[in-house]
């Protein structure tokens, strides 16, 4: 039977939003904005999109219009009464109260900040300017807006049944990922891909996968409302944005070299046990553990995100090893351009030596590869970074040539500060 | 489209469950079974389901393997995640904890105890025996259990456009009352609806048109799973059985006469503010406010369940005054048997006059009278009570004859020991 009042209420809709909470967000956004909201409530950060792959054009297949909609949408969000109980009442990795008072109390009556955004060519200038512990927010729903506008504007070509089969090939690519990694006793595996996703519905369709086909080898989303819908884990730890803005507003080579200790000491203040995982590539990994000081050796694990990441764990566990650690207790965590191929080697190759985590993102969520019209539906490389803290521009190298930022000399300085030697030429998919 | 996997997953669905989660219960049996649970460990009562409205022939109705179906799927559900996060992060009444840690790991493991179940003559005798704080969850979907399977029975002889036009009229029924309810400034009304509901689904709707005809006016519902789900406040305080179980247990008239009191004096213990709600007609709301210590009368108001209403709730304003507190800002609620039409005479009898508040139950959440086919809808009185503790028979007298609950004997001691005089005759429609 038809339900008019539903038929007839639902033509009330403006836009159909993109992001219709503020917890449909990476989990770790909100613990580093605890963080920052308490210790830097003054630093004012730019965040700024930077399209990797140029060859889609943004701003040819968006238009302004539709685009300024959704974020303008996102500004109206405010947390309901049941995400501030989610909030206020769920276990993380078993700890309690992983949220204080004072940090709930200033997240229920945040609103997003402005946006600045202009075309240029077939590209959009997209940036955010104000406190960090605001702009910081923008950074997953600005990118998850933009790929889903992306999606929806390739979608928009295709007819009602080609939609259908799109999809079922889509959902058959997805649940023959998920057979083969069953395959892989006691993996441990999360979906971090929010923020390069499909849509919104298609990355809840694969969490739900996830869920029914590996049991308890899933191990949690990134994406907050997900976790509180589906009654999964919330899963991160802390990102690149950390140690560079910690490294831009450092005063003198020594305190930029120091920079990013310092983000760690002031991270196990705050938090402890599953949340003490090391991201060492900003500024290279290998001196970066080698300048290390001891009491990181006893931190939990680490999270390799750029490089080659079979080397990433080697040197990982080649550190531990040296400084007396087993490294059978210790936790990688491989997070960069997973695949099942890749997550397949890498368990053969580490299975039993560390303990093991994938953080599954785009070839997760966003494997549309093949599939589109002038495989215009395959993910491509967008990213919304800090580019500037209180004035200063931001650097990041990593451990792959591709993903460094930064004004060229900074680039340099950088480079001789941290003893930088070489860096790796991953293929960037994504 | 027809979504096929949905379709044919359907079909492994053996029942359609009525409660379908432990939070499908009143928020005051959650409070009082934590106090049970912590001051009573040992107490066993047993619980047995009473129809007052010997017309409905629930046997006849409802096939007992029906009946035992949906009792068995009570009895494996388990609190999920997100529940367990609701308990322990939502605020009551702004009181955020409002359950401790160890209720919660009690109640995290819980399952439903046994019931036992015999048909007799064309009715059900339904009983629950064991620990008090396990029996008493059974009260509440027991009876929504019943509730909705006489609904589904008398519905099974519909067509489904004979449907349509049934819920259709019920709806427009429901608004009208909530457009009437608009007339009335500050009102404050919540859904007390859920153990006589016609259906789940339908108190559902009920409390989903209070929220959006009523706005701030509408307060909340007793109903957790819905308080959860819609994000509202999930409201009440507690109920008969306390004192009756209390009173079970005295061991001398003495100690009976004292029994009211020491539920009062426990329950401010463990809870404060607007649970403070003194529930005095058990054994006559007369003679317990004449005889009430002094402390009572600094408590935040009065629950009016049973009586002329208008006089029970006169009777609260002469006592508070007697004793030298100011009746405005003293909280009469009402909730005994409520219609629109009572609840705007005791509105203009009341207002300005108490702190007011509505409790709106079986006629907010059931009234399909005239609509069923021979009226086989119309709500009818179901209740299911303590009826002993420890082995010893419990006894109600309430301020309505009709009311009364216990063997004769009892009932005489007891209003001996009460120094009960009169008993009004209200009739008795739920």
């Amino acid at each position: 039977m038809i339900d008019l009042a539903k038929r007839v209420h639902d033509h009330t809709w403006k836009i159909d939003p993109v992001v219709r909470s503020l917890l449909d967000t990476d989990f770790y956004k909100l613990l580093m904005c605890q963080t920052v909201q308490k210790r830097h409530p003054d630093v004012r950060v730019t965040f700024s999109l930077i399209n990797r792959s140029a060859h889609v054009p943004l701003a040819d297949l968006i238009s302004e219009q539709e685009l300024r909609e959704q974020l303008d949408h996102v500004r109206t969000l405010r947390l309901t009464r049941g995400e501030i109980t989610w909030l206020r009442g769920n276990t993380f990795y078993g700890k309690q109260r992983m949220f204080t008072p004072e940090f709930i109390e200033w997240f229920r009556t945040f609103r997003m900040p402005e946006y600045r955004l202009e075309r240029v060519g077939d590209q959009y200038e997209l940036t955010f300017e104000g406190p960090w512990a605001e702009v910081m927010l923008w950074e997953v729903p600005a990118l998850a807006i933009l790929m889903e506008l992306r999606s929806r504007a390739v979608l928009r070509r295709l007819g009602k049944l080609d939609l259908q089969v799109l999809y079922a090939r889509a959902m058959t690519r997805v649940w023959e990922k998920i057979q083969a990694l069953k395959d892989l006793p006691d993996l441990r595996i999360s979906d971090f891909g929010t923020r390069r996703r499909h849509g919104f519905l298609w990355q809840n369709w694969c969490v739900q996968a996830m869920i029914e086909g590996l049991g308890q080898c899933f191990t949690g989303t990134s994406n907050c409302l997900i976790a509180l819908r589906r009654e999964v884990e919330a899963i991160g730890t802390n990102a690149h944005e950390l140690p560079m803005v910690y490294a831009a507003l450092a005063n003198s080579d020594a305190d930029l070299a120091a920079a990013p200790y310092q983000v760690l000491e002031n991270w196990q203040k705050d938090y402890d046990g599953n949340l003490l995982i090391i991201l060492p590539d900003t500024y290279g990994t290998k001196s970066f553990l080698a300048r290390a000081p001891a009491w990181m050796t006893y931190w939990t694990g680490i999270r390799i995100d750029s490089g080659d990441p079979a080397t990433g764990a080697q040197t990982a566990i080649d550190w531990w090893t040296a400084n007396g650690q087993d490294p059978t207790r210790k936790l990688v965590i491989f997070s960069d351009g997973l695949d099942v191929d890749k997550i397949e080697e890498l368990y053969a190759r580490f299975h039993g030596r560390v303990k093991l985590a994938f953080g599954w993102g785009t070839l997760l969520t966003n494997d549309f590869r093949g599939l589109g019209p002038d495989d215009g539906l395959a993910p491509f490389s967008l990213v919304c970074k800090a580019v500037s803290a209180n004035g200063r521009p931001t650097v990041k190298l990593s451990d792959n040539v591709g993903k460094a930022m930064g004004p060229p000399d900074q680039i340099a300085r950088y480079k001789r500060v941290f003893g930088m030697e070489s860096q790796s030429d991953e293929a960037l998919i994504v």
